[in-house]
């Protein structure tokens, strides 16, 4: 049994890549006149061709397919099917509720859904996090510094022993007997990558934030994949580009693997 | 245009209720031989029929909604048609995301769904909960200071000015510009109900954690009705009673409203 940390290891390896694509697709912000669910369906496919040899893996956030209730869920499983077994899933969720719930939202992401890792929310504690974490081969990334601009509102105020982020990551290793945990880390932020990195080394860094969201691939990427490794998230950057077309997501996906493949090989 | 937290507090004296029926129902821990997701439908209907006079909300919490996928998600949307609009219907869906995710969150819980409020999440800043606040009349309860065991992990530290969960009351009543902002406070740590009272007077509390969590709910109660209202909901201590009939269910529940009317006219 190849617990979950080890084998994205080896996929980030014997893939060349680093790439996780984004699925955040919402009628209003595709490219041409606003998109109805089946054209969503449409692009899902498409974006899924042109990207499966270039990535390592996806990334469906649970927002986007929630917000057309019980159909976007149907969505979601045929998407999750079209996705297959080569690159790992992540369920973007961000769920934290206290540990009955939380087991309900693990049966639903890992059991119903099928994803490989999720992402959770950690401000209920430890118990939010345990059900997604009992099973060595499920993976959990834990939001710890994030790459929105109010992430600083409550991530970066000063506790006991530095910041309630660099608590969160203390929390997320101390936690990790399974090699099973990640952290969420925006890539928004070099210093705060480079701090955790420090508190958590080994662990892998899911790194949301690049592109779209303005962050600096560079430094982070280089500071993340210092003593360990880290998924590099790209979501509108690869899946709203041109007239969204397979070619021009294509093109997008590859220069993104390219770039990442610079860096680390630099 | 009535803000969230007025209507809920006409509601509270109008139907002389503070009770909200939390709606967590999981085919295991059913009275009774393990429930199929039909029995469930059918339970939860005999739930509202035996209820709805004696409560002022109700509580769905997603978990166990999106444990089945889309059909687990077409029984919320039933649910939701059975609820009505004479009480307030609360998604407890503890969502916290960055603002564009959190948007397709506010539309999938206010728009599809139709919750008049919902529970978030506030690790990821003023940003996550902001999408849910910006209609007055839906409400949104940040979670403040939870009920479960491993709140304490991050939501006690210190920080700069008192705990983090203070300062999350701060940030909530900061962005209450539009009187609909409420805070969950768990019914298990009367201590805290009383700071953050002080912190937030007149926002609603939502005081989970009674019954099966073992909350005290008298002093807790009396705490948070000092300068507030609240709304205390009870789930598997009503929900989960005796052999699941409509006799039991409503007996609990009028025990619990009972007692809660008993406390507040003392």
């Amino acid at each position: 049994m190849v617990p979950f940390n080890t084998h994205l290891s080896r996929l980030i390896r014997s893939r060349h890549s680093a790439l996780c694509v984004g699925l955040d697709l919402a009628p209003e912000t595709l490219p041409g006149s606003p998109g109805s669910l089946k054209a969503l369906q449409h692009l899902t496919a498409t974006i899924i061709d042109a990207t499966r040899d270039v990535v390592v893996a996806y990334k469906p956030n649970l927002a986007f397919f929630e917000r057309w209730g019980s159909r976007g869920y149907q969505w979601l499983e045929e998407t999750m099917g079209l996705l297959g077994d080569e690159v790992v899933v992540i369920g973007d969720a961000k769920r934290g509720d206290i540990g009955t719930s939380a087991q309900q939202y693990a049966r639903a992401l890992f059991d119903h859904f099928g994803f490989d890792a999720v992402t959770v929310n950690p401000y209920m504690g430890r118990e939010a996090m345990e059900p997604f974490i009992t099973d060595p081969q499920r993976g959990a990334f834990v939001l710890c510094r994030t790459s929105n601009p109010s992430a600083s509102d409550l991530q970066d105020l000063v506790v006991e022993e530095g910041t309630l982020y660099e608590q969160t990551a203390r929390l997320a290793v101390k936690l990790n007997v399974h090699n099973n945990i990640g952290l969420v880390v925006g890539a928004t932020a070099p210093r705060e990558v480079q701090r955790i990195r420090n508190l958590a080394p080994d662990v892998p860094f899911l790194l949301p934030g690049v592109g779209a969201q303005g962050g600096e691939l560079e430094t982070c990427l280089r500071r993340a994949n210092h003593n360990g490794l880290a998924l590099i998230t790209v979501s509108r950057g690869i899946t709203h580009v041109g007239d969204g077309s397979y070619q021009a997501i294509r093109e997008a996906a590859r220069t993104y693997a390219r770039r990442i493949r610079a860096i680390l090989n630099d």
